[in-house]
């Protein structure tokens, strides 16, 4: 399988850290392949129209364009239950802490295409929002995080980390962790997961 | 269950279609929330901190946060397999169609967005990227429309459905259509389901 993927996104972080945590990243070929918001890659787009990373070709073809329906279909490969639960409920409750920490990987990537446009482009009012729903939805895993199991891993706990690994890698200077000492000493132990470690961000 | 939801959003619109098709949508009291890039809903933060629709309260105050999320739930409720499968292959085959819809769909939402900057504030780069994503991937939908069968629903047509209508309802002089005869045909039909007649976009 063939991954678009680049040191810098976290979505593709994401696949990698679950590909990890599945046993299946030596099954992966990662291509280093750039986008940007205001610049497609032509080439990316005969595969994926939506120009967007990471997006896995398959090797008949086949080609997904989420990182959680690849993520999904990792777990397919593997077998097991590991990243998504079985159980209906179960499920449910992982994809509801996936899905808030995947809307804060979006919103922290809006963030940093607002806040590096040209100052005469960029809009105070953009960046003062996305920077009020940053901080209401680490607060908001701050009251989650005493329910996190100690070692547990799931596909929302993995995005979860994969967020706040972005909101360091792309906003050093934001102090996020003083106001928010549970979820932070839980990062903290999840960031030195193996899978965490083998896919840092690299500015490269 | 309580729906924040607009007559302008099209991924709560795509909920409200999964809920027509589910026969569901009667269970469901949509509470019209507006919320926009640069203006956080301060109320919409208490349930959702990514102020964002559409979002679903359930009776027990669990909140689902995410338009894909909010189907699969709905599905579970009402028994059966109507638009997600149950087999694996197929649910991945659903679920790419359904990625690159909803990709479609926030790509001419940030375009819309972009469109609708102050001038000064506006940038031709990324106009230009989002028009040449939206074309891309109307051409891939065009490509791939021979194959969806007449009469199908599933959570990736209602996803395409509901991109093409906000294209039209945003877009209205975008002329998309006559280069892309086979798509048109089928979104004929498909606009014309009593679940996307019930749901059409109202500018209000």
């Amino acid at each position: 399988m063939k991954l678009h993927w680049s040191t810098r996104s976290p979505f593709a972080r994401k696949v990698m850290v679950a590909a990890y945590e599945l046993g299946l990243a030596d099954r992966i070929t990662c291509q280093r392949t750039l986008v940007g918001m205001s610049a497609p890659n032509a080439e990316l787009m005969r595969e994926n129209p939506l120009s967007r990373i990471p997006t896995l070709v398959l090797d008949d073809g086949a080609v997904l364009t989420d990182s959680l329906l690849i993520c999904e279909y990792l777990q397919l490969l593997a077998g097991g239950n590991l990243l998504f639960p079985a159980a209906a409920d179960a499920r449910i409750d992982v994809l509801r802490r996936h899905a808030l920490a995947s809307g804060l990987i979006e919103i922290l990537v809006l963030r940093r295409n607002e806040r590096d446009r040209p100052p005469e482009r960029r809009s105070a009012a953009h960046l003062a929002s996305y920077e009020a729903k940053t901080s209401a939805t680490l607060d908001a895993f701050e009251r989650a995080a005493p329910a996190f199991g100690p070692g547990a891993v799931d596909i929302g706990l993995v995005a979860l980390g994969c967020a706040l690994g972005y909101l360091d890698f792309r906003f050093g200077d934001a102090p996020w962790r003083p106001a928010r000492p549970v979820l932070a000493n839980w990062y903290e132990t999840f960031a030195a997961r193996p899978s965490m470690v083998a896919t840092r961000h690299i500015d490269a």
